[in-house]
């Protein structure tokens, strides 16, 4: 039987880390929809942050994304963030968006625009140097978009130059997370298309060299929590990105399209010990509330890893692990979908009334007058968004 | 026995429409790359799809998008596209970038809405009539992001509405061709996801309605040349948006992903009498050159669907049918293959040789010194793109 | 607000009609694992099935499957059928396992063949007769391997020649269902591939003509419901033949890969109002217990689908409709998920208890015996299969 | 420039290993097709094996699969594969075909049915020792098809162990080659679903454990020729399992589905010197011929990869490369396209004929009359297939 005491006091020490760049704009290729209320500066994207977690309890850090969230003073950022009741996270690398990354940036097969690249990478460890941050996240957009157009090979070797060259500068308690992508904006290769690839290159780089999962990177049909499972059983899972999908990298809000996937994922997190703190595995959303409010679009994703990881803490681990060993395959499933089709939202609107938390948090935002305030403040500026 | 002269007959006669958006800066959301010498009005990109027609001489139309090629004197410029050397071919509405359609355009939730979208449609056919233009293409970007946001099934009553609104206003000789796409923008629901609703819809409503197909457009593993002889044999297939693929909608070159099926594309075309322009069906491209140049992508692009169609144009049909009909499994599809696996390349430089044509057109347009002048010349102003 | 006087009403009419083949034994390509107590006769499949609806009270029919289930006179077979509490339902033809049939039944390119497999669709319309069966189940394997194989035109003139046939044949109250499919066993194309297809074979058949939704038959990423709602809109969704799948056709229990997906398809059928049995529309279950005990896994399937269907009528209409027309993404999602996320089954433990059935029909199949005894009994004989 | 010289030599050392099981009878879960002239016995097999060696000079050995080659003797057997002119490939193991396996091998959650497994395996090493084979070649099928219904992260310490035994009992020379498969025949969870996992296993296990790359075991939109490139410059690049699919593990003829990509396959396997012997990479084709025949069908997909390999030994490598570091997509992509669009049928003929072959390989088996000879001679007797 599972104790409902230990999921309580496990689910009190979730943590889940929200991007700054999910409150401003987003869209696709073909329109972003501007909102009112957006914030212009990483100051007033940290403030909006920081009303997730007053209102969740549970996403107490921010991750920043540079240069989007570039400012002059570093640690007086996150001081702010500090005096709003948050932390700055993991400090997000672009090299994406720059006129000399079109035909890639660390994978380049010019030599200066790889040292352009490492150099924002090296750059972003003094920006977590500055502001107390220890994950330094890397996506690569480098790719081909048609066969021939770069040796494949030759990629390989400029990638693992730029990742040693980043490993070497990472100082104590820090490490970089390396985040693979099937495709988009490559549409031929992409240099870190899955997770064996990410993971071959950490293996040699060693314990600062960390995977990170984002839910919406694979191709059809892949099994997600096999892949957690199978690096967490490795050491080598750094943290998640999560978002859903139904299509590609859709990046709706997780748990959105499929929560049966989210719950078997935290169950599998659970079954490694991943959800507690002390693993070191950080639970990251990385979304677009292309369409929908994104202070409310981030309280509902929080709810749902929350919802989900209730689920998944409350599985009977004996009953369960009985039914596996005697190859009871009905008996097995059944013991998981006792735990996924259990409300659990009672549950925890009594967790969080324990906490001095209003047991509802979508309505108590709602109720705050806060989005209306920000709508009625933030005019003129620019709004914050993927180019700026 | 293929006659090799009832070949060179027919693809003297092909025509391949050319798109104005190609000739602007595309990209993906993470970034657009700006190139040198792209053109700032709808003339400059006419002036350089004629530069793909000089070259290859199948490319004698080009497609236009509004509000993208707005104007002030639609006659001019359809005259000054004569005056090139090429006509105005379908004018491509666009009812996804306006903040009123974030929700969706003519089936939106609100009338208002959609009267709207619907009001650029039938403007769009005024700009038919104007330009001489006979087919409107409509790619409605309508769907939804998230289950239970709207209601499936009156989207399609509004889109019904829509289509046959459309319908009627359209005049004598004139169609729309109706594009359907598996997913993006819209992530959970797309209103025509799909070959399936797009017939349904054109077949209630007559002969000026036609379903086009974009190779782009469909789930993994989806045979396009199936629906291709489908959609032939019901008499309801009015054209292709042509480019090629990976993994989603890429919008890469025609041909570059899958070349083969490309050639079975087309050998579907000619097994249905749909290369000769007394089909009426139209052979569009629709691609984003995000990082190589336009024209000569443009050109190369051409140069596929031609090499695809002089290889679907040599299968032995006469033998092909006897393998079939005698169930020679390895036999027909031999058939097949050796017109695939024949270099239709010599047999196409003599016939643009015999055409009045350089053999090469890639190597032709790269001597012209087009490139260098439109990139000395095209500076200041905005470039064109997606946006304007 | 949901009356839940209402969704009782509306559970206690639900008909789930089970497939014979369901209890005799499957498997894949590699292997097909035998179990103790499997039936070796058509009457001993319809006992295990009236088991199922001796404990769940809702699967009142048996599918049919011919020649697996043949048998001397179907009269008599419906009578057993009667005196075990159970009607006979569709009859499911078979053109697909007869050495004639490598390269097609209806579309073969010989027409002896062709003729004898219409033949037996014929035949099966006589076992309708006898049975009082009202519908008849097509799907055909029929497809090719290689490009060139055959003529996918010709196929389709062939197709719907034989469709017609059937069609004429059919009396008063007979319909006939046809089923598409992607692909397997045809690996290239598929003579009836996805439900454009079957839908616009069907619309020129007329009203006898209707189209079955099998859930495991899509390309990765279709919209299940989209096509529910679709061919509800249409008039021409015949059922569903329901199982779920991770990858391909994998035929596993209903609910147990997506339930989030079986749940969204549920509430498309409520909302068009198909759940009622005045609908017409069959809800079958079509699926493979390769490795988990027959009984118990259509026990499971189809309780599964009666918590979707539960949590479909649930949902609180007018709030849904009011959202989605404010065009509320976030609110009307809510109002979906919140029924989605409600803990059905003590419900639906008391609908149960109050027709005099056992609350946990799991766990009285389980305490009953019944499996023991064919176990001991169903000893020698031919186990039945998917081969006879 | 290409010298030719240099491709006729390196096609001259080309060596493809054909499948014993491949000239057996095989099918799908819905039928297998019996076919005339099948052999009865491995030593059958092994008959027809070398007929395609006869007529195309390149597939000089036959990989055998126990338990479905068993004999008594092996050395004999070996013996018999030398007098016919090929030799004996690969072991193929198999732990998937016996009751015991229902619920996994290695991976099974009960120690006797992991050491009967284990047991095979190590019986598989004696007849690689009796036969001089020095390739085990390891597919596990084991995997579960519900959710919980076993522990993912337990299986892999199994397979861990299992793998780690075979390991230390290959001895000097004898390596194993772990297959992947992303699914089928288990339908949520494989316990070796994609490379990495293979890669993460065989790295820790030395260099007598290479991965093997079949072709058809892949996610949609997997780029295979990635894999290939990274497997190879991490040398763990055991070999191949080649065949074809449009949709899933399809195993169709190499090269019949798409050509394009198998082209590209072999362009990363020549950058990376795989393609000369020395190289220790196994080419093997793993096909079924569920509807043509088996001998013409080996020989065509011998010749599909022949002229694969030889397209990509015409790739101008030096034009290549100055493309590539130029950043040119468009020049870069032509170099490929070119070799690609290639008709290297006339120089496959003369290099044929050069070796005293015949040109065309097709048309001299189908002249030489075996077929009609085992068509009217292997009557009686069980013939070989999957099962058996």
């Amino acid at each position: 039987m599972t104790d409902l005491g230990d999921v309580a006091s496990a689910l009190r020490q979730q943590a889940i880390e929200l991007p700054s760049w999910a409150f401003g704009n987003s869209g696709t290729r073909f329109k972003v929809f501007a909102r009112a209320g957006v914030p212009r500066t990483p100051q007033e994207k940290i403030a909006d942050a920081a009303q997730v977690h007053r209102y969740t309890g549970i996403a107490p850090s921010v991750a920043l994304h540079i240069p989007w969230d570039t400012v002059e003073d570093y640690s007086a950022l996150a001081a702010h963030a500090r005096d709003l009741g948050v932390r700055v996270g993991a400090i997000n690398s672009n090299v994406f968006q720059d006129d000399d990354y079109m035909l890639g940036s660390v994978t380049h097969p010019d030599a200066k625009v790889r040292r352009k690249a490492l150099d924002h990478l090296l750059a972003c460890v003094d920006i977590m140097d500055a502001t107390g941050s220890t994950d330094l996240k890397l996506w690569f957009s480098d790719g081909t978009n048609y066969p021939g157009q770069d040796d494949i090979r030759a990629r390989q070797d400029r990638l693992s130059e730029a990742l040693t060259a980043v490993r070497d500068r990472l100082g104590e308690g820090q490490r970089f997370l390396l985040e693979y992508k099937l495709f988009e904006p490559a549409f031929y290769t992409t240099d870190v298309p899955d997770w064996g690839t990410a993971y071959a290159h950490c293996v040699k780089l060693g314990d600062k060299a960390q995977v990170v999962v984002d839910t919406g990177h694979h191709a059809p049909g892949t099994n997600i929590e096999f892949i957690v499972a199978f690096l967490m059983r490795e050491g080598k899972l750094g943290g998640f990105d999560f978002n859903s999908r139904f299509y590609a990298d859709d990046d709706l809000m997780v748990g959105a399209a499929d929560p049966f996937q989210l719950f078997r994922i935290m169950y599998e997190v659970v079954r490694g010990g991943g959800h507690l703190p002390s693993s070191g595995i950080a639970f990251m959303l990385d979304q677009c509330h292309n369409i929908e409010p994104k202070i409310p679009g981030q309280i509902r994703s929080v709810l749902n890893v929350q919802e989900a990881t209730a689920k998944a803490l409350m599985v009977d681990a004996g009953a369960l692990e009985a039914a596996q060993l005697a190859g009871d395959v009905l008996g097995a499933n059944a013991v998981l979908m006792d735990a996924y089709n259990t409300d659990v939202r009672p549950f925890l609107a009594d967790l969080r009334a324990g906490q001095g938390l209003d047991p509802d948090p979508m309505a108590a935002f709602a109720r705050s007058g806060y989005q209306e305030r920000i709508d009625a403040e933030r005019v003129g500026g620019q709004q914050a968004g993927w180019g700026a």
